[in-house]
């Protein structure tokens, strides 16, 4: 389970482990297709920021005894706490700019602990930030500038490790918030059991993280978000502990975990949930499918989406992403479909959505499913490979001046064709006009019956001088679409401090008043997370 | 569609039409069967109430000119509404009880209206109770006892009764709140779509009144409550109108529709919704299934609701309950199945999900499934009637003196069986030391992976006089083992006023505390539905 020498095994710069998967020759691969394709040029790699060459400041306040042994103001610590993992985070590591870490980090071992902490922080003007893995690309970890807050402590959970109780007969397990996901499912594993909700951040992200954040898991259709494993809740405000009742349905007032889900440690500290598993699949079929009109491929999603087969995988990846993830020549839009089941074989279900992509005109890329129903296609694998490389990718490219960055949203079917149109041209226009070269890929990540999630990366040429002031002006482009065309400022990134500005655009004022409310009766000196989501009270800015 | 004529045309003394699908013999027939079973014997019924010997108060306070075109103090119209069609409200509709009417009754056509009416509520100490269909078995449209307000209009949503807008694309209609199951259904059936949400009392409630108190449809599994079909919903608050986005999917922020579903009118007033549809099915098949062991077949059930298979009904009906309805002798606890699908044959589906009921110990009671995978089975059909004519029946069980009420839960499967024992053993006891004879049946009404939804009936020897009292103390005894032992006050039925102190108990109280404070911001002067759900601010009772 999760140390804080595992905790410091990672890169405090960047995405992942210091010694992660990525073979270098990638980078290489990469460069030079995007300069082959696109013409973008990569600068020689910035060296790595050397923690003996950065002096953070000091902590801005004293620590009272009691609290002193299980919070620290050590650099390194520090250092891993000053960002999350966004590109703004990546190039200002990449750039050294340091200058704003949380005075202390807090490691926690006991919710006695956290209701002492809320109680100093309270009375001494002294911000807390909620941590889970870190993994947020919002700005949500980000202490709030130095001039807004007295002080600052990032309250890292990772002690709050464990699965406390397993129910196999309701197949339910009681967890530690700070539980990362391989913990979480190498503990689960011996009862037969799994969560089964994978985000792209599954390795450096946490149970309480994704509660907090709403977070989107791998499977494509029916178990996205987190909040339909929600079973309860259990979250220490600064007025007390928040215990919701573990039940399978209710109908008695508005639901009490959904308040907790997305607040985005603005309410209070999540320490533990009562989770709903699953059994561990053990049939699987998978296939891909090569749409040579974009239209007939989204079609085809459309269609699957209000099959009500569900397949567990239906991510739609578009000729450019498709390219640039291995996934063929870039002639064909990529649909990559898996089934899974742990009772029954799934070779039918998976023919049934073939038989609607075939007659939306999609091609079958796969060999025939066999009657076994338990069949891997290379592409999905490939697929997975890179979903894991590609942060790491990320990272490097950063270092040799580019930028990139993804977004991700959702929108109804009738409103997806010119809401994507949109999103392209003013992302291309921006491109084009800021940073001269550059390209946006789309794929699904994520089907509901009334619309599809669509996750955009862009990548462009960077100048490594103000390529932050630059990736913003193209982020406003494409989130003034967003939201002026109907669409989520964010399907499953959260929002932050980076989202915040059009989250209010988007929510309905009176629910932020409700909100902001709500909020004030459990957290009335507004220690919590200043700035994430809702704006600090009497502050225009942060 | 609905208008207020039709509306006349049901009874304001009970369940449904004044002219009801009740055969006479039937309730002679129950008659006769109570006695022989139970010894529950029955009174002459008393006469129907005769509104010509009613003398309603008159109303409290006068109406200003600009309002008085669209509300009303009509007699009728105001017995209409003086209670749901809970026992107690039957009990006191056939004693004659009409003692607390509204003063007015609202039926506004616009939300221009809606604003006008709050504005003067607000200003005037009157109380707003927000109306669909009147059928809440909770008190939840009942006026606040009468020393407790100035003044009380209900709010009768019935000209908010169009379907506005279909999306068939994304398969979503924006419908106006108002609209009746029935109105709903037939705008929506020319489109090849339905929303498929059924609750028993589907023909006498509105969309609105469905997602104010999340309301639990027919089907058993995955499309169980209204709140997974809401979209997006659009509130008139006293301060203003809320209206989220049609979303398919979102991470930004707390769901801000889950805050309005289960408010039960405190919050504001819903005036439409953006809801997810279905196709209309295509194919269906059926079966019953008979268990000689009660504790097999509640492990077929949770085995069922765990293997991904989502049959569209699972309804496990005990063996007394099973003989009442007519299904079957009584020897065999009941589970009726039911597949449905508008794209593929469900008879495979079908077939999976009986090979897990025959290896419970399940015996197959239903002539084999067609291929065509099109099939009825005549105890479904006998298992709906019931379904439809329950209600009818109780309101002349209830005029003949005797008690009949239900109660319904959730609970995780693993507390299941002591709970439900301790349950029967509350109810038991309670009916023999108050009424001396009576009896208790459950079924399951919704299955999920983590537990079943049981729904209780309770008759018993009534005396005419206190039963309303000796209900009150049966429904005690059971609603604290349900909070006891870990369940919900309701899965289904919502809080009203009769389940307000064990929702309170349930709740976690800061929870209560921070929806207080959302409810102020919107309504600071406490005009919406008072002591349904929440206390009315310092009162220790209403």
């Amino acid at each position: 389970m999760e140390t804080v020498a595992d905790f410091l095994r990672r890169k405090y710069w960047g995405w992942g482990y210091q010694k992660g998967p990525l073979d270098a020759s990638l980078t290489d691969t990469l460069i030079a297709f995007l300069r082959a394709g696109f013409g973008i040029e990569a600068e020689a790699p910035l060296a790595l920021p050397d923690q003996n060459s950065i002096t953070l400041p000091e902590p801005r306040f004293p620590l009272p005894a009691a609290l002193a042994n299980w919070i620290t103001s050590e650099q390194e610590i520090r250092l891993h706490h000053c960002f999350g993992k966004s590109y703004r985070d990546a190039w200002r590591c990449a750039h050294g700019q340091f200058d704003n870490p949380p005075d202390y980090v807090a490691f926690p071992t006991s919710e006695e602990q956290l209701i002492e902490l809320m109680a100093f922080a309270g009375a001494n003007r002294i911000k807390l930030i909620p941590y889970g893995g870190g993994s947020s690309v919002v700005g949500g970890i980000e202490p709030p500038a130095r001039s807004r807050s007295g002080g600052v402590i990032t309250v890292n959970m990772l002690h709050f490790n464990k699965v406390l109780e397993v129910d196999t007969e309701s197949r339910c397990a009681r967890i530690q918030a700070g539980t990362y996901g391989p913990d979480l499912e190498q503990q689960l594993k011996p009862h037969g059991l799994t969560l089964r909700h994978f985000p792209q951040s599954f390795e450096f992200s946490t149970l309480g993280g994704w509660i907090a954040t709403r977070a989107g898991g791998h499977y494509a259709m029916q178990y996205t978000h987190i909040d339909d494993f929600v079973e309860s809740v259990r979250v220490v405000t600064p007025k007390g502990v928040v215990q919701t009742r573990r039940l399978p349905g209710s109908g008695a007032g508005p639901s009490e975990e959904r308040l907790f889900l997305g607040s985005e440690g603005t309410l209070g500290i999540i320490t533990e949930a009562w989770v709903r598993l699953q059994s561990i699949p053990k049939y699987k079929a998978s296939a891909t499918v090569g749409f040579q009109d974009y239209g007939d491929g989204v079609e085809a999603c459309r269609q699957l989406s209000q099959s009500g087969l569900q397949p567990s995988n239906a991510r739609f990846i578009g000729r450019g992403e498709a390219l640039f993830m291995g996934l063929g020549d870039g002639s064909l839009d990529i649909l990559i479909l898996g089934c899974e089941s742990s009772t029954f074989p799934v070779s039918q279900k998976l023919n049934d959505c073939l038989s609607i992509t075939t007659a939306c005109g999609g091609i079958n890329l796969s060999a025939p499913a066999p009657e076994t129903g338990n069949q891997r296609d290379d592409k999905a694998d490939t697929w997975k490979q890179a979903f894991i490389t590609v942060p790491y990718l990320r990272d490097e490219l950063v270092r040799r001046g580019l930028i990139v960055e993804t977004f991700e949203t959702a929108i109804t079917w009738d409103k997806f064709e010119h809401f994507n149109t949109q999103i392209l041209t003013a992302a291309n226009r921006a491109i084009e006009r800021l940073c001269g070269k550059g390209f946006i890929t789309c794929r699904f990540t994520h089907l509901y019956p009334d619309g599809p999630a669509p996750y955009y990366t862009v990548m462009a040429q960077g100048n490594g001088k103000d390529d932050l002031q630059r990736w913003d002006e193209i982020k406003r482009a494409i989130s003034d679409v967003i939201i002026n065309e109907g669409g989520t400022i964010t399907h499953h990134h959260a929002v932050g401090k980076d989202h915040r500005e059009h989250y209010l655009r988007q929510a309905s004022p009176l629910f932020v008043a409700m909100l902001e409310s709500a909020k004030t009766s459990v957290d009335p000196d507004q220690i919590l997370n200043p700035g994430v989501l809702l704006k600090s009270p009497g502050s225009q800015a942060d």
